[in-house]
C-alpha cells in the first residue's frame, strides 16, 4: 500500500464530491463522536444525492438514535463501495470484526487522535480539535453542505460527548463558535445533553450504590479506591456501558491526590485502574505489578485475593506519598 | 420611592460610570452567578480607578477564591455609598441580615430572573440571559472596560454554574459566543469546570452513599424517592453546600416519571421535593398535603412517622398516574 498522505480540509472535500456509493465506517463500541462524524457526513452526502451506507461492527443503539434521521438502520444501501471513509477511527484495530475487511481499503481517514496510525491512503488529522466532528463540520463547509437542524444534531452530539459537554481542557474558543452556530441551526442541545449527561439505567444507579458502599481511604484521604466486583455486576444487571467511568468515582473527591478501582476478573484475579494528580506518576506505579500507561491514568492486573491485593497496592501507593512503610494505607480511615 | 424604570445596557454603563464609591450586593449563599457578576464589575470599576466594595450577608467562600483577584476581602474600602448595584438579586428577600438595610437604596439592579420584584431604582433585566454574567459582559463592554484573564473568569464562573456547564435549556447561541470569547481572553475555563463540578467533599461522597442505600421504587419503576436523614446528615457532617442537587439524583433514573425526597426535620416530620415530568403534576399532587410549587418542582411537609410518609404520599402519586388503589407503590420494588 502506498504511504499515507495528509490532507486539508478542502482536499478532503473534493476526493469525497468526486464519488459514489460511498462507505462510511465507525468504530466499534461506537460514542456520540464517530456515530455524530458518520451520520453528519452520511446525510450531507444523502442531500446532494449520493448513495451512502455506514457500518460499524457494534449495533447502533438507540441511546443516539436522534442522529439517524430518515436513514432506514435495518435496510441501508447495498452497495460495493468506490470510496472508503472511517471518521474518528484512529487504528484499525478498533473497526471490529464486522468491518475489519475493510482495513486495507480505506480511502480516506477524517480525525482527531494525535495516535493516528496512518492507516487511510489519505488523513485529515487535526489533534488539537476536541472531537471529529468538529473537523467534519469544516470538510462540510468545504462541500457547501448546509447544517440541517438533523446534521446540526449530529455534529453537537460530537462535540459534547468528547468534551464532556464543554467540561474538558480539550476545549477551545472555536469549539462554542461551532456550538453557537449549531444551536442557531437547529441543533436540539439540551435535550441531547439531558439523554448524554442526564439519564442512568436503574441498573447504574444499583451499581454505583453497591460500588460507592466499598469505598475506602487511606493516607489521609489522599488515597482512595473502590472495588466493582463480579457480583456486584451480576446482581444488577449492569453492562458495560452502565459500568462506564464508574472508576472516576473516586477521583472527583476533593483531597483525594490517587484512586484505584479494583475490578474483579475471576478468582482472585482483579485488574487495576489507577488514577492521579500531580503528586504522584501511576504509570510508575502500576508498572511495579506489570502494567502501565500515563503518568495520571495507567492500569495493571493483581493476581491475588482481595485484601492481599488492596494491601500491596496501598504499600506501593504510600511508598508514593512518601509515607514510611508502617503507615496506614488501605483501609485505615474507612 | 419612585417607582422602578427599566434601563439598557448603555444607560446602566453611563449610570454606574458617573459614580465613585460604589457598593456592590451579591444575594445571600452567593453561587457562582451572583459573584461572578459582583467580581467582574468590581475588577472593572477599580481598573477605571473608582472606590468599591462587594459585600454578601454569607462569607466569599474559597470554592470561588478564583474570582477575587487583587480584592483584599477582610479589608475592603469602607466608605458611604453614593450609588448600590445589586447584582443577580431578584428579591431584597435574598439581601440576608448583614445588607438587607440597603433594601430601599438600591440604585441599579442587574438581573436575569423573571421573577425580579422590581425593588431598585433603576432594572436591567434580560429575563432570556442564561446568568446574570452575561448582561454583565455587555454592560461591561459599552463601559470599554476590556475582559482580562481575571474577568474573564468572573463572567465565565457565571455562565457555567447557572447552565450547568452549557446543559440546561436556557442555553442560547450567544451564551456559546460570549464563552468563545472568554477563552480567547484567558478565562481558565477547564481549571474553573473541574472545581464546580467535579469536585466533592468527602461527606459529599459519604451522604450520596447513605441517600442512595435509601433509593425505592414503586409503580414499575416510574415513581422513586429517597430520603435525607437527620442521622446520615449529622454522622457524615454534610453541611448545606454537601446537600445541594441530592434531591434530583433519583430524577436521573431511565423510566422514572416522578420522584420525591424526604428530607426529615424533625421528629416525624419530613419536608418534601418533588420532581415530576410530563405524565404528572407534582404542584397539584403536593398541593394535598398543604404545600405547592411548580408542574415539575414543587415540594410539601408531611408530619408522621416515616413509613406512613411514604405511605401517603405513594397513594396520592399511584392516583396520579392512574393506578388502582391496591397496587404497591413506596417501595414494590426495592
Amino acid at each position: 500500500m502506498d504511504q499515507c498522505k495528509s490532507v486539508n480540509e478542502a482536499q478532503a472535500a473534493r476526493m469525497i464530491e468526486g464519488q459514489d456509493n460511498i462507505l462510511i465506517l465507525s468504530h466499534q463500541k461506537p460514542d456520540g463522536d464517530t456515530l455524530g462524524s458518520a451520520f453528519a457526513m452520511a446525510h450531507a452526502l444523502i442531500q446532494k444525492g449520493k448513495t451512502v451506507r455506514v457500518e460499524c461492527s457494534d449495533p447502533f443503539t438507540p441511546k443516539f438514535d436522534m442522529m439517524y434521521g430518515t436513514i432506514d438502520l435495518d435496510n441501508q444501501p447495498q452497495f460495493s463501495p468506490t470510496f472508503v471513509l472511517a471518521v474518528d477511527i484512529s487504528d484499525t484495530q478498533l473497526l471490529g470484526p464486522k468491518t475489519e475487511k475493510w482495513a486495507d481499503r480505506i480511502d480516506l481517514c477524517i480525525d482527531h487522535h494525535p495516535s493516528n496510525t496512518q492507516y487511510a491512503r489519505h488523513l485529515l488529522l487535526d489533534d488539537d480539535a476536541p472531537a471529529t466532528t468538529q473537523v467534519i463540520s469544516r470538510v462540510l463547509d468545504e462541500m457547501n453542505a448546509p447544517f440541517t437542524p438533523l446534521i446540526a444534531d449530529c455534529l453537537y452530539t460530537g462535540l459534547v460527548t468528547d468534551t464532556g459537554c464543554f467540561r474538558y481542557s480539550n476545549v477551545r474558543a472555536q469549539t462554542h463558535t461551532l456550538a453557537a452556530r449549531l444551536i442557531l441551526c437547529g441543533a436540539s442541545h439540551w435535550m441531547i445533553n439531558k439523554r448524554m449527561f442526564e439519564t442512568k439505567t436503574a441498573a447504574r444507579m444499583a451499581i454505583e450504590r453497591l460500588v460507592m458502599e466499598t469505598l475506602e481511604y487511606g493516607y489521609d484521604k489522599k488515597y482512595a479506591h473502590i472495588v466493582i466486583s463480579l457480583d456486584a455486576v451480576k446482581s444488577t444487571g449492569a453492562t458495560e456501558d452502565d459500568l462506564e467511568g464508574l472508576s472516576t468515582m473516586p477521583r472527583q473527591i476533593e483531597g483525594v491526590e490517587v484512586c484505584a478501582t479494583f475490578k474483579e476478573k475471576g478468582p482472585d484475579l482483579y485488574r487495576i485502574s489507577m488514577r492521579g494528580g500531580p503528586l504522584i506518576n501511576v504509570s510508575t506505579l502500576c508498572q511495579q505489578f506489570g502494567g502501565g500507561g500515563h503518568a495520571r491514568a495507567a492500569g495493571c492486573m493483581i493476581a491475588a485475593p482481595l485484601p492481599e491485593a488492596k494491601r500491596l497496592l496501598a504499600r506501593a501507593v504510600g511508598a508514593a506519598l512518601g509515607y514510611p512503610e508502617d503507615a496506614k494505607g488501605a483501609n485505615a480511615d474507612a
